[in-house]
């Protein structure tokens, strides 16, 4: 469902219409078994609070965007246990990791946490 | 939309000036490991298909709250594995609990949500 080719999502962003309309949410009406499924698999991957504190690092770092050396002191954790983290955000389609060179570079699934935001809004 | 009769609650909800100004948000700055952990805390009590189901089941019931009586059936659990989860809901300030007489009424803490919901939005 998050999968990325060079950034292009089989999901895009939707217009606010569609998000009101369409998009399942928390307090409008039951959830089915399969939302909650597919909405309690992504708040698992952000109930950490080193998974939290790294997303937080990357939306701050310049242009948005980190690689695992620029996140390893700020958390105070090695080089493995950082790269097994964002590992989890990326298959959560919290982060998106694009390679360039021998380093890969993290950034921000602005529509996943929209998502999350607009699932748990209630207005 | 959630000040309905008898449900006063201790945390009463942000100005939007508030929630922009002083409340840590995911994507602003790098949360601290306090914020860190407290945001953590509670995307772990949502982060479970069953707790999601119950919340929006509270939500969608009639005047937006209900006994675990209402909710055992709609989850095909029994009510001491109901209760544990609506424990750990409560615990987490997702929900809120009132007894009266000799069931005890779930609605939600609507300023709960709001804050997990801004916290994420990218915006």
């Amino acid at each position: 469902m998050y999968g990325h080719n060079g950034r292009v999502t089989t999901h895009p962003a939707p217009s606010p219409t569609q998000t009101d309309d369409c998009r399942p949410s928390l307090t409008v009406s039951p959830l089915s078994l399969d939302d909650a499924q597919d909405f309690a698999r992504i708040f698992k991957a952000v109930a950490d609070p080193t998974r939290l504190r790294l997303v937080s690092l990357v939306a701050a770092h310049e242009q948005q965007e980190a690689c695992v050396c620029d996140l390893t002191e700020p958390v105070g954790l090695g080089q493995p246990t950082v790269s097994h983290h964002l590992k989890i955000l990326v298959d959560a389609g919290v982060l998106h990791r694009e390679k360039r060179g021998i380093w890969s570079y993290y950034s921000l699934e602005a529509d996943t946490l929209n998502r999350l935001s607009a699932f748990l809004s209630p207005e």
